[in-house]
């Protein structure tokens, strides 16, 4: 279980990597919201395989077909159904994996958990499973602008021991982002990831690294108290990305050397009246709401575990064995991975605003509370 | 809404902090757990404030009453009920606050999405909501005893600038972590925590720091793929908990500037067949689904937003004031929140647990797969 | 587990009958919806146990406590717990009990599925467990009420052989149904009712029945497609409902023997644009959602199962007894069932408002459809 | 949204009747359960239009992909991803009806609820959509059989005025109900259940009917208390079912009219041990929990709302209008329904099961309690 996210808007995605197809189905999208499938392929063709020498070399072409849910180019309120299908497939490649867990894969524990396992590729731990999430991400992404302008930008700010420069959070935009195959906006640091990426490919070695992201235009009374937290769920949605090993917002694990008056982000007048934040060290959530400023998180990923430098290891029969992985594998899934942030964060975000319509309501003038601030 | 976490083992709490009560409702405990309002108050008393000189004067017993669900020492299978009185309330020390936001509180983010808020206190946003998780972790703790020897065990790693050595992940008890009443185990360390404990609380300042976990005794298997996996559900219980900013798991960031070849865990017969991992940078945890060995986070905390150093800061209404914290309040949540985090590893274990038991399922020999490994 | 109903506006109930107290938490409810301990009560009082010579002598005032979500009378958008004391418990009357499932009760039930059961009363079984579900109705009715002129009314259809005339749908009211003990309101079966009740306590006997309701002012819309229509939702609550056996919509079970031609329910002008529905055989809801008439739906009830008659059994070891109930009970559940049937109706139709806010959002021209009728 | 229904064991639909596809993915059907094909396609063949001369001639093979989740013959744990193409669709039949809603159809409470509908067919209201139910409860079985002996039978008991006599509960069998088109197994009333029917169909009308069921083989425990019983999951689940206006267990309304010394089910000896109702008017649920007995329900099916009688009804816009439907239906949906009330029968044990694996848990002797019967 658990290929769902979200109560309002509402994905559930299906598929193993090296099956017949993957896809979703997305409840809870509102009715008379714009979508056509150039809106989905666009995000999707900025994770697909094979677009960069910097990634597998697995061709797909992760071609998106919408099943239901959207006539004349308008989503009808129910649910949309969406398929692509695995085209470059070889089971073969995975032969030799049926006796040997790859190290630091899933293999070990989905035969732990399962009792058994798909025979080829990674299955559902497959980073594959992510096209889904980054097709219905894109449908989120497409229902929020229809009532706020909202943006959600993410890059790569360090990848192996290269740390970029935080660009300006409120201009950087996905164009910038895409200027280099790094998807790093720094312009000095994102050659020096390119050449980082090769050479671990090179040595047949992999390397990790962090992304960063930014959502603009988040009103103030997004998410959740207590358990859902905006926070949390942003949280839990990263670090439910295959390979991600660490997520921090605002300041981060930073702010736990800091002192609260350091930390603090006293209130100013806003023009026009009222007030906001006058700094953003919280990273535009304070109590798991946001406060209608920049949210801000980074996310922590671990290298590819699929490298063909020789590793010693052990088939799951006990029996020492020097694996060399043959499968095709992206030696730094950083740039790839930029896409899945984003959809991730949409899909947050458009449950959370969904949420938040209900508090919203118009409400007859008798209702009016006297200690509303 | 969302004050519930967990589907099988699912709690839902209540309360605002200086309301009449706090208190939770956990559904889902399987009959016939032996359970005493003791094994609740043990946590509970770890977790109460005015405990030790480190944390805020507010006087709570924080006695337990288990109203439902439980007869002659045993769950009965059916929900329950906890109740925890709210008994040194000061609602006056808050009157100030109705028209100046507290910096860094959730008082404007609160307002901003409800139209409203609490007038006393912070209302759900306030710590004093953790000890209905911490009543209810320890429930899920006696669940996991009955069945496993599983034992959650968190520390304070680091306070402000003071980093503390990490103890032996399989001997750390909750013992030697509360022989100091900064809640770490370093005994070189600990003094200089709780020196810079008071050094915060006697400038009127605050500090934040990290949080460490670790979890043993889980088996492999534990955790559902993709959006479920047990590192997701992690990050969220732990960001769940207020004023925490980060949560990595094994290596955690660090993670980021490894190689995959120096990152990944390879395997090695176990003494008495089949095998493990040799080594542990993925934090006992891979694909999402636990593998057997220590399961390993950290989590981060800011500083504490209520300091009474002054803040130049503004009024819900626009006016520039001069804010100066009269409530009562801890200089550092760390020691305090070690039980919260513990709780809440022990909330994710719980459901991860029950959740397991499906693919655990006697099933006769016909069913058997031919593609096990 | 499963003492949670509603997804937005969510109940989770607990207490057994003879423990120490019952109550709930009611999550979802938004902020600034007045709300008093009396609106509560008022409900729970025509529930409560002897308030009438037809009912079981058991004496509970069913004096409800809120424990927090209110402030000022007003709700804060968080959880509103309750809590309802059990004062008159006997747990003495139910000793025998240990030895003998009652016939009919959940005794037999409860203790295959748990392995154990609570020792005295029904536990969760008992239908004192309704008055937390008229508790958390009564704020449903709130807060339907501070949006919508939503106007719910049951009453006493049928008990035992006696079938009463059917009220005006537009005009029945809670005072002309509570004008009887039997709470029908029919002047001419209702003192036949009270009549044959009196028998069947007389007999040591009890006798089940009909109730129907009426749900008025609901707008057209209100309910989801497929698994979530209004109708699916209205059975569960019903049917969840202790000694229900059925329940029908609109023409019901009469539907099945009518032809398409009889049953159909064309459409007219609406005065003012629009249309309306001429007939309602459907019972205000169509493929699963209200379409602005009359909802109108009956639920069965079983004879109550506790009768002082004797009756010929089996202890659980399978020894035959004559077993003759001594606990105190209602010898026709139905007049007090009625506030339940409200407050049931009242949980689903508060989530169903709150879920069809999300189609309500305001949005830009833009997003209007060409293809809306 | 509300297209999903279970928790653990948990199905998703998608599809409008004349858009591009139906099908669902399951999630939740624990690893190394056998599946193939065409243990979905048999029963999809049962629903499937245009088998008999009584159904639709809509042409529709209903040929089932299953696009991930199995692998060699057995289910991996993972979702099951499932597509069905729609093949004969023809959406000019439907052209006047987007200025004129059909009435008793959806067409009307759809556009008030999303402000626009599908152009086409019923969209998500039609009762193609169950089609995709069928699939999803044909895995739900195949699950179940792996493990319990459990066998799910419905038939037409009535259609229109015929009322066939009840079958022996304990033997009959699917091949007995399909012996005759009407899939009613009273050799009596099944020819006059298809002569009613094609009466229908000549005369341009519809009728209606029950359809009952009898679950055999479901061990005792299944089933939760308070709001998901396997009473109320049933009624849900049934009255979820396109055209369903009424639901009943075991004796049903039938109870309302019964003394309780005649209506309880009083217990007597097992032979081998322990007890067992000795009577089962409660239809093998007591207290919501599955008691060991045959499970027996009734569900009421309106007539078909679309006739080619002429009906006197209003166009959208309020202009009085004959209507006289063209699109292809059934004069009766009962025969076709049969699978269809077996799936969601299924789905709802399914979910039962998995559920009660939380209390059959193992568990070391010192947990045993002493208060168990």
């Amino acid at each position: 279980m658990s290929s769902s996210i979200g109560t309002l808007f509402r994905v559930t995605t299906f598929g193993e990597s090296h099956g017949r197809a993957i896809g979703c189905i997305v409840d809870g999208c509102p009715a008379r919201i714009p979508l056509s499938p150039d809106d989905i392929q666009t995000q999707l063709n900025r994770r697909r395989p094979g677009a960069s020498a910097l990634s597998t070399p697995r061709q797909e072409t992760d071609a998106v077909t919408i099943l239901s849910g959207v006539e004349r180019g308008l989503t009808l309120g129910t649910p949309i159904g969406l398929s692509i299908p695995n085209a470059d497939t070889r089971p073969a490649d995975y032969a030799e994996m049926e006796a040997i867990p790859r190290p630091s894969h899933a293999d070990f524990t989905y035969a732990e958990k399962y009792g058994m396992r798909a025979r080829s590729g990674g299955g559902r731990a497959s980073a594959r499973e992510t096209a889904a999430r980054v097709a219905a991400g894109a449908i989120a992404e497409k229902m929020l602008a229809a009532f706020h302008p909202v943006e959600i930008v993410a890059w790569v700010e360090a990848a192996g021991d290269i740390l970029a420069q935080r660009p300006d959070l409120g201009a950087v935009t996905r164009a910038t982002v895409d200027a280099s195959p790094a998807r790093c906006p720094d312009p000095a640091a994102a050659p020096r990831i390119v050449a980082a990426i090769e050479s671990a490919r090179d040595r047949g070695d992999s390397i990790g690294g962090v992304i960063a992201c930014v959502c603009r235009g988040v009103p103030a009374g997004w998410g959740e108290p207590v358990f859902d937290k905006l926070t949390a769920q942003l949280a839990r949605a990263m670090m439910s990305i295959p390979a991600t090993r660490g997520f921090e917002v605002g300041a981060g694990f930073a702010a736990a050397r800091m002192r609260g008056s350091e930390h603090n982000d006293p209130f100013t007048a806003r023009p026009g009246g009222g007030i906001r934040p006058a700094s953003n060290h919280c990273g535009g959530i304070q109590g798991g709401i946001s406060n209608g400023e920049e949210i801000f998180f980074r996310v922590a990923f671990k290298p590819v575990s699929t490298i063909s430098l020789p590793q010693s290891t052990a088939a799951f029969d006990g029996t020492p064995v020097t694996f060399e992985a043959k499968g095709r594998h992206d030696p730094c899934v950083l740039p790839r991975a930029v896409p899945v942030v984003e959809a991730m964060a949409a899909l947050v975000l458009g449950d959370a605003f969904l949420h938040q319509q209900i508090q919203l309501m118009p409400r007859p003038a008798a209702a009016r509370p006297e200690n509303s601030p």
